[in-house]
């Protein structure tokens, strides 16, 4: 089979079992060689190689609609619906995208980046079908993280009243999602992996399983929460055995109520760095050598990442003072706070992916005189918009956000930029927002926010990497940084920015300012720069940046 | 007993039973009478007098935390808090907050306008107790429209893992939350409502409890949600029954672990037209005749309210229109959408309280051809920032957004406020942002919306009333009204102000211009005002708004 030569899905119908698992390996040697070459998203489609061929054999997307949820497992999908010979473009700027994408494929139903709106659009599509609208099955593949989401649950809930539209969900239980799970489902799903009875059912034919449903559902998941919640429960079944998702598949396709089919996968399959991997770091990767498993480019000598750079500022901080609790949203490793788990693991804890939650919390905690910490990426922060303004800005509440990746993310594409941030935080009342040039910057603000200040106070910095920590510097409260002197025409930005327009200025007769308080400006330097000429440059939207603010100002 | 004269809850202890059911007895006259007077919430008010008397009972704030979920049911809360003599100002400018404040009380442990945030208080006191502040119990009260939120939800799943932190939860449950509920959860209650099993448990001590617990929660609830996240699951009991309740909030307050109490209540109790009310019309009332339950001051002649004229505007045009599907997060009532509801049931979809839930669900049903109104109150908009954003303005979307309670919205306090709409969409791309200043022009604009565009299209209206449809104007996309002729100094605003700008020039030579469009703005008018004066007069954020939104142009 020519990997590259795939058309659409077709062909799947003529194949055995046996040339069915023959694919299986296949793609998972195309994947590898790819992504090595490309970076992309890694673990969570090694995962789903064997699941996507059953779901494309089982259904038919001429009238079935298959949900992705986030999408970021999506690349076999993507090889059997014709844009393997793509993937060399992976990523970059208008190839193939890492997600779904409506305008790649028309087998692209469903594009999110976002987690846990699958069932929410299948609640969409179930809607239009009872309502006339000529559509067939309706499958959501879910993972095991992205489940527990309160909008995947307000989805469940809502459908599991609705006894007369029927969704297929496939649960894809890795015991990971992103990082390692959280919360009282995923110790469930854990109860459940660790009586391994998947062995014993995987004698079951889905015939035999009609009659002793009820029972059986009942013997594996006792008080299971999905099951309770109206929808029938299958599994745990081996994700890595086509003959086995088949069958099930196809008993979901012919029975008559939305059903819910536990699918235990290894994140990684096949590629032993990756299947061994507890921490997420191969969730995403960037080009690695496949030998190895190192990455190709290393970080420069003298060099760190932000995430990295922030998470060490932190973790030194947070040792120096016990109130100081770290919040993550299921984002520890991308956000470079590995080592803080390990040293400091009673002052960080991971909520999973509920970044609503995540915020509330936070704000009770300050209430008690804790210190709390957002760590989050920009594009999830948004996530957390009405908590941030109900239960943080509006009660002024002390809590620092340390928003990741803000800015333009250009490999994630449109679902993952953090130039949504400063429009969606410069209106709310009482918020600080600053973006430091560099860590010596950082360092200073961090120490600011938690010491000196009381409210909400954002520290946003790039994807990118950064000089190490010489010396924190000192930088008084509100106040920008006069690069080069005044002149005619002033540029002013911050962030990763301003050492790029240092760099191209040279000699030449142009001010530079180092706005790193976005929110409140400094009005002094406004006024020195009174009517002469003044660029902003900035990566976000322009309504409400700083250049909206300079205006209003 | 004097209501006025109570300082403190203190006093409880020294009552009896008879006495406290009494005292309820006078609490809930007080609270007829004075909200007749001044307007506020109501029957959840009325639903939870004997609920909050056994709370202040059986808990001690000085050290115990009581979050109120939503805080619109703390009205008996603020009386036994010693805020009784306050009651003639609810409401009012400067007066008594309607929901829970940090600045009005020390007993004001969680202040919330929004729906759900408070599990995840608790779990942020709890984590804050984990680690060695001084706090005691931690009790929610939240209702059952409530819990099924996404958000609250989150946070269950995260304490169900929490073995050592132990949460108490009142689980407030009257079948209708603010109008009827949804959802799964929600029929789950309504099978135990049946079994009345409460008249048999009510015989039984919690010592009895304690031994037979398990077996009487299985028995009970079965494959109940709540207790198979990890909870234990008591009730219903009688939430009328002081006794019954000081007894299990003990039992709970003994518990070890964390615990759900499922409370049956009467909305509106004691007061007859809202116990008969089922469709949430007495959840929040204007000054009302005590003898007949009529409004003291009804909606002039020819006037009605903007929700009313626009869930009729709605219902004309789905009547003509079958691929016309209303979505209502819980506000059907409140919407104006009743008679929709009536006529068109299976055109309309109440989700329950689960905005993120339905702008995905609206997202896809768009896809499938058609036209999903997403009709919502501005600030529970705020709460679906992240889906408006990834769902739909990205993927430019045909989502029409009727959207109430737009701009200031005065007795709701700082939780409710309608300012902040336009600042948090007027960033996204493709978006439409509109405005009518009356009804005539709601009509255009809503017809423009469902049939001579694609893409998302928002339009906002005010909580007040407005003159009744006369005829449908046209209004050319992107163009604003010329009212009164360009002069030096021109005054461009929206919405309401419209007439009462018009009102307030009368003769005098200004221009005024009707900026019915807010996104996309009328450059050619903005051309033909060139260096003449602007003053830009709106109810919302200044940045992001209409100024905001020229001085970028």
């Amino acid at each position: 089979m020519k990997i590259n030569e795939i058309e659409n899905p077709d062909f799947l119908q003529n194949l055995s079992y046996a040339e069915l698992t023959e694919l299986a390996g296949e793609i998972r040697t195309f994947l590898i060689e790819n992504v090595s070459k490309t970076g992309g998203h890694f673990s969570s489609n090694l995962g789903m190689v064997e699941t996507t061929i059953a779901l494309h054999y089982v259904f038919n997307q001429k009238n079935d609609k298959i949900i992705f949820d986030v999408g970021h497992q999506g690349y076999t999908h993507k090889i059997l619906t014709g844009r393997a010979k793509d993937f060399t473009t992976l990523r970059k700027k208008n190839g193939l995208s890492g997600f779904l994408k409506y305008k790649e494929s028309i087998y692209d139903v469903w594009e999110a980046g976002h987690s846990s709106t699958s069932i929410s659009a299948a609640a969409g599509f179930l809607e239009a079908k009872a309502t006339g609208t000529d559509i067939g099955n309706v499958v959501v593949l879910i993972g095991d993280g992205s489940i527990q989401n309160g909008l995947a649950f307000s989805a469940l809930n809502y459908l599991g009243d609705k006894k007369n539209q029927k969704a297929i969900i496939i649960l894809n239980d890795n015991n990971m999602s992103i990082s390692r799970n959280v919360g009282f489902l995923s110790n469930i799903l854990d109860r459940v992996r660790i009586r391994k009875p998947y062995q014993f059912l995987r004698k079951l034919t889905p015939k035999f399983l009609r009659n002793f449903k009820r029972a059986i559902s009942s013997y594996l998941h006792g008080g299971n929460m999905l099951a309770s919640m109206g929808f029938r429960f299958f599994g745990p079944i081996d994700g890595h055995d086509i003959k086995t998702l088949i069958k099930y598949f196809t008993y979901a396709k012919n029975s008559e109520q939305s059903i819910i089919i536990h699918v235990k996968t290894t994140k990684g399959k096949g590629y032993e760095f990756a299947e061994a991997d507890d921490l997420g770091a191969w969730h995403g990767t960037a080009a690695f050598d496949i030998a190895t498993g190192k990455p190709l480019t290393e970080t420069p000598e003298g060099q760190i990442s932000w995430s990295k750079g922030i998470g060490d500022l932190l973790l030194t901080e947070a040792k120096k003072n016990s109130d100081i609790i770290v919040l993550s949203p299921a984002m520890i490793h991308g956000s470079g706070l590995s080592n803080f788990q390990k040293e400091l693991p009673d002052q960080i804890i991971d909520v999973g992916i509920a970044e609503e939650h995540c915020i509330v919390m936070a704000s009770a905690l300050a209430l008690t005189g804790k210190i709390p910490v957002v760590s989050i990426y920009s594009t999830f922060l948004q996530r957390a918009y009405d908590e941030i303004n109900h239960d943080i800005t509006r009660t002024n509440a002390h809590v620092i956000f340390l928003v990741d990746r803000a800015g333009i993310v250009g490999p994630d594409g449109s679902t993952h930029q953090g130039t949504f941030d400063l429009a969606f935080l410069s209106h709310l009342p009482n918020i600080v927002i600053t973006m430091p040039k560099d860590l010596n910057e950082a360092a200073a603000l961090l120490h600011y926010a938690l010491y000196q200040h009381q409210g909400p106070f954002v520290i946003r910095y790039p994807r990118a990497d950064i000089s190490v920590l010489e010396v924190a510097s000192s930088v008084p409260f509100g106040t920008w940084e006069i690069i080069r002197p005044l002149a005619d025409i002033n540029f002013i930005c911050y962030g990763p920015a301003v050492s790029a327009f240092q760099d191209a200025i040279g000699s030449r007769n142009f001010g530079l300012i180092n706005a790193r308080y976005l929110k409140p400006l400094d009005i002094n330097i406004l006024r020195q720069i009174g009517k002469r000429k003044l660029v902003v440059y900035e990566e976000v939207q322009r309504l409400g940046g700083l250049g909206a603010l300079i205006m209003d100002a």
